[in-house]
């Protein structure tokens, strides 16, 4: 795998081309899709600003922007080395959505100045998305972005959340528990392990527990960042203390946005029985699929296309940015994450421990996203 | 022409599309391109930061950055309205130099912000084209990213500057002058006119006047901006002053990069016996082709496409930026330009008053551009 990806990158020598829809072959062409015929666009958006909608690209092309301060598992690599990731998303975005996605990488990582960039560039987007921007800083450029004019979404918070949600509500139907009944563990206080919480209460659960390098989030600690201290005060309704050890005890569900091989056996073994494991770390989850099966799991997803039930954002992003820029949506809400979890769940209409999340490969799962975001009122 | 620019645009909906080159219709192929495979290249890039013109699209791909304050003759039409103009742009690199190119249209006119947004947007490109930015702004902005570590080029400036040149190249031979010995009025002190100026001046030209709207530039005016102070100490060797029909009295050539029906009958019978006239704003002309030939013009060329003889950037740039990219050069120089423009010429190697530039269609300008600029040593 590892020397097969830098060789299939170095072949292609980049997975993008940016391209002519009308092929420029004649003088005629030349004179309309640019001088002297295009100044008559130029006057027609002049004249009525809306209209940059019918006669650009804006209508169905987004950015992806990313600082490369939280990419994959791998942590602040740099703008450079965020490229490759952004482009692949910027490929799932053509293939499984039609969408124009362009990769912009920022020499920056100051929250103010990433904000300025975003908000300088969006005149020619329908939709920005935020990616691999760590913590708390995505948080901020998120909430400050959010009078833009067009949806700006980080996609780690709130596609993973949408989809990590889609696939608990098939668990849960597995193992036959109510989410307002069931204790999850969320180990990971980042940007994904902070919209699953903050999603999942939303959609009715009452007791979970988060776990950062620390511990427990509690509002017994001390010394807590704000979105943690935010956190510690929406979740752990028993202000509970401890390691990631005494919060999976009896717990039915074990959510892991962190590192490799975090979930012991030992830790497994302590939960409630039937656990669901969501181990979603990429590209080294929480814990091998085989050896959870070894530990009694029977319903385990990870983020990996390469093993069953992915639980991974990509089966989100490109319906839900798709529906977004149909509607010209001005923002992300709550109704529409849960409108869209909920159909992304009906998809499976038997879930069983094999098989209880769509493949991105599934044909509905665009559509079905799709009709759920234009069909939410606000 | 009107009404078929603004619905050629409202049928396509924007004129480009950002594809996938490997389309990704399995699993194996979307965990080489994005998780987990990609984590690979991510590592790669990071270790060694070089590499990231290997594994991703920087090497082939170039921002279109405009903030749409002097969009075509248009003025100040603000980014939305410039997007047409730069798709366009981005139509004519993918259509004529293969290369990748993606508009940006910038919320701000603030010369420190739009120099703070190229710089931090600069890691997913392999060189910057600004456009349609206006003076005295575009010479700030550039000249304040020459050491970003790829090209920042003001295309208005020179690479109309490099056909400009080119053209006259030709059109002295038509009427057996040489550029050291020919009077040139050049009409407009914006970009393009400040930097055929400088052109012209470096290639050997002796004797220039520039004309403003105030009347000619001269080391007596008072109250010049910086720029055209500077431009007034290059030019007019003799300090003359006056009004454009001062200025054209005897000239030989006459070049205007200003506004429509600038160039009356009046001044052009007043130049020197065959005159050449480059009438080059866009979309209109100083003079239409066919009034100048009424008062005995010969030779002639325009900015459009569908006249004869078209000096316009968009000869050159495709080439130019193809060669910038290839040859991984930091910065366009002086005689990158020089070597450019008489490549140009000479691929006419007959020039007549009916034809001396070559055709935006014609298969040898692009290689033949690339190979100037990759042949020159600094």
């Amino acid at each position: 795998m590892m020397d097969n990806s830098v060789s299939f990158h170095k072949k292609l020598k980049g997975k993008l081309s940016v391209v002519s829809k009308q092929p420029l072959r004649s003088r005629k062409i030349l004179s309309l899709a640019y001088t002297p015929g295009v100044a008559e666009a130029v006057k027609k958006i002049r004249d009525d600003k809306k209209s940059v909608y019918d006669l650009t690209i804006k209508n169905n092309t987004i950015a992806i922007i990313s600082d490369g301060s939280a990419v994959l598992g791998l942590g602040n690599v740099g703008p450079e080395a965020a490229m490759p990731v952004m482009e692949g998303k910027c490929a799932i975005f053509k293939e499984f959505a039609g969408i124009n996605a362009f990769p912009i990488c920022l020499n920056t990582q100051d929250e103010q100045e990433l904000i300025n960039a975003i908000h300088w560039m969006s005149p020619s987007f329908g939709a920005i998305t935020l990616e691999d921007i760590s913590a708390p800083r995505c948080f901020n450029i998120e909430n400050h972005l959010q009078d833009l004019g067009i949806p700006v979404v980080h996609d780690d918070q709130h596609a993973t959340a949408i989809i990590t949600l889609a696939g608990l509500y098939n668990a849960l139907k597995l193992n036959k528990k109510k989410l307002k009944d069931t204790k999850i563990v969320v180990v990971g206080s980042g940007a994904a392990g902070t919209a699953i919480c903050k999603l999942l209460l939303t959609a009715g659960a009452k007791n979970i527990l988060i776990i950062d390098r620390e511990g427990i989030l509690s509002k017994s600690r001390k010394n807590l960042r704000e979105y943690k201290k935010e956190l510690a005060q929406i979740s752990n309704p028993e202000n509970i203390s401890g390691s990631i050890g005494d919060a999976a005890k009896k717990a039915d569900v074990l959510i892991g946005v962190s590192s490799k091989d975090l979930f012991t056996p030992d830790i497994i073994r302590s939960m409630n029985n039937n656990p669901i494991i969501f181990a979603l770390a990429n590209p080294d989850p929480e814990i091998k699929p085989s050896l959870a099966k070894k530990c009694g799991v029977k319903i385990i997803a990870t983020g990996r296309s390469d093993y069953p039930n992915q639980v991974n954002n990509a089966l989100v992003f490109p319906g839900l940015f798709k529906g977004l820029l149909h509607s010209k949506k001005k923002r992300l809400t709550d109704n529409i994450k849960i409108n869209v979890a909920q159909t992304i769940a009906s998809l499976i209409s038997k879930p069983t421990p094999q098989k209880f999340i769509p493949t991105i490969f599934d044909k509905r799962l665009v559509p079905a996203i799709v009709k759920a975001v234009e069909s939410t009122k606000d």
